[in-house]
């Protein structure tokens, strides 16, 4: 098999061997592969603008004709030194590997060497001419910091066939097309004010519809399943993550918030908090598991470059939820987990496409994980049984657990191939030990309860982006921010229409009475991505009926009764 | 009629006499009337404790058999240094009347003369030996500064009649069975954490059921009069605050925090959020009212003494509001609202018992107020109209309105006669105008709207203190934290029970399949004042039905439909 990685950081090679050639007083720096391609960044003597691309990808499959296969050999760091000695990046790159101890290495491919540390394709037949494509350039500093010279970064994509090159292509297309922060404008689900700040989304009465509905569409699953909802603060003394461990690990991410007798900060996650409400009453195995889940919004302080519509903002509102429970519990309240998002993705439609990382210690390395063991065995085995009952697809991650446990990551595909991590669900032996928390268990002894962290859509806000881009827009029934539109053909038709709106008021109905033509009406309504809207006219007054129109063309006859019974199904 | 607050003062001259009399070297410094009695700040020589506190009483119904009549003068400074030379307290008063221009005026009762402005019972007579009482000590210092010397206050209860008094301390002995701290105990409805920090309640399941299902009661009531909720983040940058006008006033209460790259604050209110929401897409007057509604939490550094239980605290979660519309809609718009309020408190059965202060402008002050004359008289006239045409028990404060306009606060009084102030609705004609609010008219010009602001319930927290005491505990069936529990008599009930708890899952419902005996079953049932029992025995099991007991002892035999179509009734 061809490894694709492999290729892509060659044509990042060919990349710099094209720009040589025809900028040769351009000092290359470094060029890896990426997920879709790769990159180079280079010193140019000259700024290069994106027409001059065309050149460039021109002159690689030149050069590409000439290459056969890359060889490399190990140097002297004279040697290295001696081949770069007109590039102080290179230079640079040299003394770190000579200090970390590690060998010198080129590798040649056709007239073209470079200092690297090897894995390339195999030959240069794998080097598709057709399936590789400069795409941008970008500003960067030499090693991100911009105390460094500044740097030119040509991006490209390259991929094993051309079909899979058009295909991701007509994928980039169709992602800016549902972009959530367009669509989140047009049908106007939120906003951003300079005067509150970026990165801090102000949901409007749409938007805040669908907040509304998934989170009551989890809950509605989730009750089932024995959790009850918590409310805690937002802000919390210091001393609840000096317990928890997290003020060493992340004390520099946390807001802090100066008060006149007192110092808080703001929560970026909830778990610790959680325990506080566990440890608020003595309990009883009899009084396990505990099931605690709540929508609350944690604050990160995201620096403004990397903040992006509702994919990263400072004020992440998640769906998170705790239990704790006994180790012989741990099979049974990881199922129902499991089971509270098979069902909500399946509302969804997603379950059809996803995959499971089941994330356990690395064999060699148990020595960086807390907890002993027998519990680690016994909960990866646990794990593992479970994935395997409920049929999952999923792959076995060596090495990839938290330190305080493995877990299982839910990933989705959306309906243009983006995957993403969205539930989760993790266990923990040692938060509930750094807040010593107990249980009595039935011989009277004191028990420290397993803890696992769960999460269906985690954070509201990413999760929307995603639906809106998932769905385009085009929203299922319950989800959709206005669900139907009554839409009089005529002034006559209004007085029914409204009756009939008045009915429907337990959804999120809207009246349509402007002065509008009746084919304005509709176009508006298409544009809005209504599920459904309802016709009135001469025939649906004279009758006492409606007619139902939804999004994708289909059409019926309806008594109000009827609809009532239709949309109850679809609720 | 009597000036209740007038014989108080003049029980605060009595109390200073009966100290000078039995502690000839005590400094008396302040003693004002308070709202249900008096107190004096005094200089002891040395430490008095409460069990001195019978003497003094005595010692004062002694003194006010001599007592008739008061008697007031004006006087020099000079003779008044001269009088209170030992009294370094008094000394500092006079230089302060002195300093303020104001005339030195002496009282005198009887042989006790003291430093003071008047306003005293016109006889002893009035003031009634068998309707005073002193209760208790407090340690407080010198006008409240720490850095100044400490003082002992005595506190008295003083009222008209001796039942009035009776009554109060009745009041008071039932209030503090109620107090919702330990009521919220008991009930297991919240709990604080010292790792999270004092004034920061978390909600446990039980008592977030309760919020929850307020929050649900006003939103229902809300969506009938259009009100759409929204989402905003708890921060912001300081900016919109000073575009407010917030900062200036309210800077220093404002917690503070610092970012990596800028500096934001927490929310202590929601309105200038909300404009943000209006101003992010163009409004027309056919978009007009607008009505947005949230239930969010506003962050407030309160000083830790301060704090109190749910009363007073850091983290309070409003449920708040605010409605853009023109001049012409306001008089429908608040009469909505009025609706609300009504209908939320009559579901309490509270709505029996308040009075609405309807707040406007101090005609002989209007330049303090913003905003011209026309839409000042309007308003208020509109207020007016609504408090008489909805048949409100209202009164006019004059001068008690808002600088931005005027407003009607509502009153209720609890079980125990307290009164809270709890719903509001305020007229603003300051804060669109700093926003730059616009919504294009008819004519096609540019106008202001008007602002409403609204709360019905106030802040969820200090809401739920009140009618925590309100009800003691027993909360009618859609509040209570657990509705229903299933009680099997014997273990071969069980099975039946577990069939009956699983129907009646739409409700907050539990089952005790504990070992413990019937008896105690009921008496745990009744201790949690949980409204409906339900008795699983063979009888039931036989005939397929449920006997239902309530919390005030009714018991009737349903079958399952029954009982559910009878709990749908009170949801």
């Amino acid at each position: 098999m061809k490894n694709i990685e492999h290729i892509r950081h060659s044509f990042a090679h060919l990349l710099a061997a094209a720009v040589l050639d025809l900028y040769p007083n351009t000092k290359p720096t470094i060029g890896p592969a990426t997920e879709n391609g790769f990159y180079y960044d280079f010193e140019f003597e000259n700024p290069i603008s994106e027409k001059d691309l065309k050149e460039i990808q021109k002159r690689m499959k030149k050069i590409l004709n000439k290459w056969e296969n890359v060889s490399g050999k190990e140097v002297t760091e004279e040697e290295a030194r001696n081949l770069f000695k007109e590039n102080p990046y290179k230079l640079e790159l040299i003394d770190e590997i000579v200090s970390d101890g590690d060998l010198v290495t080129l590798y040649t491919w056709g007239d073209f060497t470079d200092l690297c540390k090897g894995g390339h394709a195999e030959s240069s037949k794998d080097m598709n001419p057709d399936a590789f494509k400069l795409t941008k350039l970008a500003g960067v500093y030499w090693r991100g910091d911009e105390n460094n010279p500044q740097l030119t970064r040509v991006y490209g994509l390259a991929f094993e066939t051309k079909e899979e090159l058009e295909e991701y292509e007509k994928m980039l297309e169709e992602a800016e097309k549902r972009d959530h922060r367009k669509i989140g404008k047009e049908m106007d689900l939120f906003t951003f004010s300079n005067l509150v700040g970026s990165g801090l989304p102000m949901f409007t009465p749409k938007g805040m519809a669908m907040r509304d509905a998934i989170e009551k569409k989890i809950m509605d699953i989730q009750e089932k399943y024995g959790f009850k909802k918590v409310w805690i603060p937002h802000i919390t003394k210091p001393e609840l993550y000096k317990t928890s461990g997290h003020w060493d690990k992340f004390g520099e991410e946390l807001f802090k918030l100066k008060g006149k007798e007192s110092e808080f900060v703001m929560k970026p996650m909830n778990c610790p908090h959680h325990t506080q409400i566990y440890a608020s009453t003595p309990k009883s195995y009899k009084d396990l598991p505990v099931r605690y889940v709540e929508t609350t919004t944690c604050y990160r302080d995201e620096q403004t470059g990397e903040l992006l519509g509702l994919s990263r903002v400072r004020s992440l509102t998640q769906d998170d939820g705790h239990v704790f429970c006994t180790e012989d519990q741990i099979k049974e309240e990881i199922k129902n987990i499991i089971d509270v998002i098979k069902e909500f993705y399946s509302t969804l439609g997603m379950f059809n496409n996803y995959r499971v990382a089941l994330s356990v210690r690395d064999p060699n390395n148990k020595e960086k994980y807390l907890g002993d063991d027998t519990v680690w065995n016994l909960s990866e085995k646990v794990l593992e049984e479970i994935a395997n009952e409920e049929k999952l697809n999923f792959e076995i991650m060596e090495g990839e657990a938290a330190f305080y446990g493995p877990k299982l990551d839910f990933m989705f595909r959306d309906s243009i191939g983006r995957e993403w991590q969205l539930a989760t669900a993790q266990l923990d032996f040692n938060m509930p030990k750094r807040f010593s928390l107990e249980y009595t268990d039935s011989s009277g002894e004191k028990k420290t309860p397993v803890m696992i962290h769960r999460a269906v859509a985690g954070s509201l806000e990413r999760f929307l982006s995603v639906i809106i881009e998932h769905f385009a827009g085009e929203f299922p029934f319950w989800l959709a921010p206005v669900q139907i539109k009554v839409l009089p053909i005529g002034e006559k038709h209004i007085d029914y229409a409204k009756e009939v709106e008045k009915k429907l008021r337990s959804y999120r109905v809207e009246l349509d009475d402007s002065d509008d033509n009746f084919g304005k009406k509709v176009r508006k309504a298409k544009v809005e991505k209504i599920p459904y809207f309802i016709v009135i006219g001469d025939e649906e007054v004279k009758h006492e009926k409606i007619t139902l129109e939804s999004r994708d063309g289909n059409k019926e006859e309806l008594t109000i009764e009827n609809l009532l019974d239709k949309l109850e199904e679809e609720k």
